[in-house]
């Protein structure tokens, strides 16, 4: 699926009138890759390593303090389409999230690490006490990294695969 | 790990001087949660379905051609962190891919579908012709969605969890 290297193409300059024939020219500007930067800072590795490390260890408060950037934007998925902006905000929805659900079990899956971020798999067993309902849920997580902190979150959720 | 419902919140206004003791009012700007949005046409949901299907079909070209936006951006990530522009440099990189791999079978996973996109998870057998070295490669792949189309596609591989 990936490619694993440049796929640098020569490519053509309109002829000029009267010109010799065309000899290959120079690339056109764009067909090759550029490298991607995530700023200062420990990059998407060495974050998505610690970071899972931690949850692992069940220390998300130490996760929030190390990692999450002051302007950090998180986004629930399909279902719910919105975005959080700024650390109390994104606080302040995780300690709702947490008052109304009792957590039984928790398996965090990963890192998978991508050129700006990181991505974690999570699946919950969990009860909504204010409805009572227990579920299974599977989500997989996508971090951005800049300047060696979560600068974005979105989660996506697992949906059925169609007929 | 994440709240489905909105956690605003009353904040205050600074008091004018003069003014009767402070009451709540109205929400700080930025605090409660906003609609995403990805444009016009289909939305993240119905893209990762489609597009899902159709991989499962092994129709990889039908995939490029009716999803794939044609200004698309294409990452890879740890260990190359690269990024290709364009539908022209990003199908010259599958082409160079597929022609210095073999693939003895694929599996697609998924989709998991967020707000802006979704994700999809490729374990593939593979073996590069050029070195002969067969590996087992694991990869999410998260894909951004806008005005119907793939514009944004990131290739997060498995590392180990650290000890």
């Amino acid at each position: 699926m990936a490619a694993r290297k440049s796929t640098k193409k020569a490519t053509k300059r309109p002829a000029r009138k009267g010109a010799r024939p065309r000899k290959p020219a120079r690339r056109a500007a764009g067909l090759g890759p550029k490298p991607v930067k995530t700023g200062s800072g420990p990059g998407p590795l060495e974050v998505a390593q610690a970071f899972a490390a931690l949850l692992r260890e069940g220390k998300v408060h130490e996760v929030e303090a190390r990692w999450l950037a002051p302007g950090i934007e998180s986004v629930e998925g399909v279902g719910a389409s919105m975005a959080w902006s700024g650390k109390k905000a994104v606080l302040g929805k995780y300690r709702a999230w947490e008052a109304d659900h009792e957590i039984h079990a928790m398996e965090v899956d990963g890192p998978w690490v991508g050129a700006t971020g990181f991505a974690l798999r999570y699946r919950i067993d969990v009860t909504q006490k204010s409805t009572g309902q227990r579920s299974a849920m599977e989500e997989i997580a996508v971090y951005t990294v800049r300047n060696g902190k979560v600068a974005r979150e979105e989660f996506h959720f697992r949906v059925p695969a169609p007929a």
